[in-house]
């Protein structure tokens, strides 16, 4: 077993203690971040029943990079529609904000408007490696279509980590995307400095995962949205949480001086959408986007997939499909649920994500919450 | 009431005659064209049930241009998804081959997965007048939706008859697009000069309307898929009709030197299909015309819409709506039939269509039916 | 001469009169609103060299609404890229963030990658008048190619004014066009209730026509960034005006209780931007108007087009053309400035516009500017 | 080294053998198939300067298929746009006719405008391993962005061999792209059993890749488009060649009772097009598929790329870049010559193909090339 790997398993059983700690991290709203809008029992994706995460986290090395031995700093997150036995796609749609990014599989999501199995986040240089280890792993579990007509096309996304970590060493190996897909759960999900976005920068603070959800009302149907971000964009003196312009009373430490970074942003939702509507709701993500100040500079890879965990079976092969469609002139609360949950995942990502030393002895600083409270308090917005 | 009111008025006279006459006039497969799959009733677009067609059809002067006064070779055709009395929207999607040309609404179209009202087709520059009439039209008939939320953004499309028709004297009238609305019917479509196709050109012989449709397998579905298009594309050396290199073998009297038209091109289906899958049935349109040897030139508006009739009441505004879908799996033998309805509809339309002398005694001719009868037989493709 | 086209020439006199006051009336700068980044001469679209703006402002009537008759609250904004004698294209590229709109003239657009001929806004009714308007100015004025090949195409745009307007009346007519195309001029821009922007509503305050401009610093090339918004979209609750919640703080006579309007979006630069660029930056208007709240309803029709005044003579017919693009790592200060000046543009829109009684006596009160400073106060965020 | 990296390295030096047999072999003008237009000097992509291909074929085993084991039917196809050596992009676009299908890295292509780097075809199973090794290849060659800003999101597209090949097996490995990638030169290229189309099925004959090209007249620039195909689409009952029947009058042995497969289309040219013409001439490709009698069928991946090797340096990043630019009003003939080289690249890739035998001895059969002149004969189609 190769060193990288020995490594890997201790981080991963590193990552799993902080999966504990991260129930007891604050996050934005703990902080007295006012957002809008109801959320769900979790505040996470998860909150969308049948929506589980898993992460595999790689933290090993310290010092000078030397590529192919470190130090590392990467991962995979796994997401899975409706959990990880399920061989059943969901009604999915995606949309690019700005390009410079990957997310593949996405020419038959956008034909065939369905997502088949699951959705896998990393870094730019793994996402091959983590697309076949999706296939294989389907061989491995004896799908029903052996041949691998639907599930050949693996959604596999990336952001950029080469600033900390060892991008070029190619640490991500099969097995990592197998954990990430095989540990995933529902419940809590971890965020920060796990998974793929370990090794994440945003707004120029640390970044990586964050998550956040919104429950609508009964009488708009009772629907959840949740969102997940792999976040690692942005340009620090553009910064706004909640409208208040963070970035620029916070200056200190900027990790880059140009916005290079990208954010891949997954929503789900239990509202049965059609791929028509999804589509509309991917591209929604933009406004929360906007809410947070992004301008989703010309090496973002700005990439939004939505998806609909309503019409289980709709995509078999036999006979014609009943379908249920929630009405266009109905699509407003999804669309707010959506730039709301955008908004705030994004924040939480940058709450939750710690200090990070990487390669060349890179640091990126979190975002410190006290310094956050403070503006917050000096621009009136401070929630509790 | 002006002048070119009157003569309008008397040529819709004369192309009601026509409409009679037509259903005598040969068509393709008449004269020994072979083509692939099963008819419906009619081999129109009227054979998917619901589907109605009207035709204005303004004819009137000869000789010199003069701007404002003609000659007048143009019109306008209306195609009702529903019939002209329903308000209920069906799903629909378009796809554009090559996008020099106009086709209104369709933002809407694909953003919220529906066609509200008409597909109207006429000249370029009549665009706009059929446009707002439409709206007056909906007005007019007291539609429910008093505030036009659904029916404000109308489906019109155009090709170029400016090498005929005075089109810089706006001689369609809103009473014109009225007339093919309130006009169209089921049953047999008139083909070649008639409406909106009355002064085009298609290969350089005269185009015009034409259609076709399809006839699933029971086992298949049963389902019809019918064509209509408004053709005026084309180079006479490219023009292959069943595989036979007919306008090589035909090359006299172009009408023109290079691929300036452009051609509508609308398919109905009673197949239960969402917005995903009809956005593919409009692109497999673009294979219709490879087989006719179109190569779809720089100044061509190649623009298609699909629409299914299956799934009534889905554009309501209240509760869930219970759609039926064909699985995707199903949807080759669509494919097929769009493909051939589309091969056969243009051809029809230049078998139907009559040489006609416009603007300055521009003469266009029409596809001679023995020439073409002579070649087939050349080429061993003559099928009766 | 028809009744309502004297109250339009009165009108006009009225709004040629407005224009000279607008200079004095405050914009969202002068009120103590902090914008990010500096303006252009005028804080107007026209800063990019070449660009005119006319409007013909049509207001009559009072009461209750008799289709055909009145109450008038509507009207045409024309935009010329290089000035009305031009016959030159422009690079060009558009994008729709929902699509319950209409922008005619987009395909070719899109697809030859110019824009030959004006821009247009009007009212949703008034779509086709206007486009054919377009097209008969272009004949009258002797325009070189007399077939209309490049020209036949306008690009028109609408928002929705049935509220305060007598949609259904019809009442833009061609000359109302030909007036603002005729009368459009560099230098200041009128804002608020003037031309295609007079009856409409922007976050259930009185709307119309914005604009607002960003130079880029010399090192990033010096380049101007325009952008013109007919605004009429939003919901009350999410505004946010320089992040701070000054919709859920300014509750009072909401004229709508849900988002029904629409927004367009027109970007202009002297940046050499080719149309894949130009692509880019109309998407990125969505986060200009994420940071002002918006999350983009169903019924909203939010269209944006963004052109190049660069490269004069790339849409000619003969030779190779020599143009000048700027590097694509070089677009992040374009991307920015677009951003800002769409945050700038929705704002001056509301702060301009002043109270309406339309239709019915329906009222849309106007932005309150002196509850706008306290509010901007009370959030630590008023600039002067 | 494991086996079937020797078995790799045997039938690569196999293949090497095939490429000088290749030029003996006939192509499908060869057999007296008619096609219009010009060729290059070897009908082939490297007929455009700069172009190379370059193929690892990888064919062992026989017998029962043993997960893992074999037998191996597959391979990579590398296409350098400008010669292995250069590190400067390619303006590119590209287009899906049907989407069943993975081409990584088209985002950024589609959103930049450039393709940078090589273009990569092998199995729908191996896209990811190759897609890394590309990668891995870039940082072995000390490429000068080591950050991979640029070249980090490789282009691999892909079709399922896995009727013949042990695809769930995964035996391309790094090495099998980077000989692909070292190997690629100009001058003739090899068709049929080769690199990513060794194990394809097309029309239910033998497939593989396949190639052609046009030379425009002085007059019309003299340019060269260029095609490569890996053709494994396609229903035998629709087959046409040339216009003529060909799949119906040669019904025998069908590999397949439904179209599953899929198409790769690589458009390379040296006319100076910016992408959006580029975007144009990728969507052109259906049509030269229409000739052929493809409907595209919903199991296939019809993904098409088009590059102009014109306009060197454009992707550099500083200052601004002087471009060349063919006007849209030039662009018929490369459209022409796109739809004609693909139409012939197909047929092409049918008549090199040999018999093959596969996993669990599935046999597919050679386009008999007798039987072919013997239809072409019948229909009066053989041209000598």
């Amino acid at each position: 077993m190769p060193l990288n790997r020995i490594l890997s398993i201790a981080t991963v059983a590193f990552s799993l203690t902080v999966i504990t700690a991260a129930q007891t991290k604050p996050r934005a709203r703990d902080l007295g971040v006012p957002f809008d809008g109801t959320t769900g029992q979790y505040n996470a994706i998860t909150d969308v029943k049948g929506v589980e995460v898993g992460n595999t986290t790689l933290i090993s090395g310290e010092g000078k990079l030397v590529i192919g031995k470190g130090p590392v700093r990467t991962g995979v997150t796994a997401i899975h529609s409706r959990g990880k036995a399920s061989n059943d796609a969901v009604f999915a749609a995606w949309f690019t904000l700005n390009g410079n990014g990957e997310m593949t599989g996405t020419t038959w999501v956008n034909d065939s408007g369905f997502l088949n199995g699951p959705i896998m986040i990393t870094n730019t240089h793994s996402v091959g490696v983590v697309r076949d280890a999706v296939i294989a792993w389907k061989v491995k579990h004896g799908t029903p279509d052996m041949e691998g007509y639907w599930w050949s096309l693996p959604v596999v996304a990336e952001t950029w980590d080469g600033w900390l970590n060892d991008i070029n060493g190619f640490h991500v190996k099969p097995e990592d995307a197998w954990h990430a897909l095989d540990t995933a759960r529902s419940g809590p999900v971890e965020e920060g400095n796990v998974g793929g976005g370990t090794g994440m920068i945003c707004n120029e603070f640390k970044g990586g995962i964050g998550t956040s959800s919104r429950v609508l009302d009964a009488k708009e149907g009772g629907y959840t949205v949740g969102v997940l971000v792999q976040c690692n964009y942005g340009r620090r003196d553009q910064l706004r949480i909640a409208g208040v312009p963070v970035g620029k009373e916070i200056p200190e430490h900027p990790a880059y001086g140009s916005d290079t970074g990208s954010i891949i942003v997954i929503v789900a939702t239990d509202a049965p959408l059609i791929p028509t509507q999804l589509k509309r709701v991917a591209r929604k993500v933009s406004l929360g986007l906007g809410r947070d100040g992004s301008y989703s500079g010309d090496g973002s890879g700005d990439i939004f997939l939505a998806f609909s965990t309503a019409n289980p079976g709709a995509d078999g092969s036999h006979g014609l499909h009943h379908l249920t469609m929630l009405p266009n002139d109905s699509l407003d609360p999804i669309f707010l649920a959506t730039v709301q949950a955008t908004e705030e995942a994004v924040i939480n990502a940058m709450v939750a994500a710690e200090t990070m030393k990487g390669i060349d002895d890179h640091v990126v600083i979190a975002l410190p919450h006290d310094r956050l409270r403070e503006v917050l308090k000096k621009y009136n917005r401070l929630a509790k």
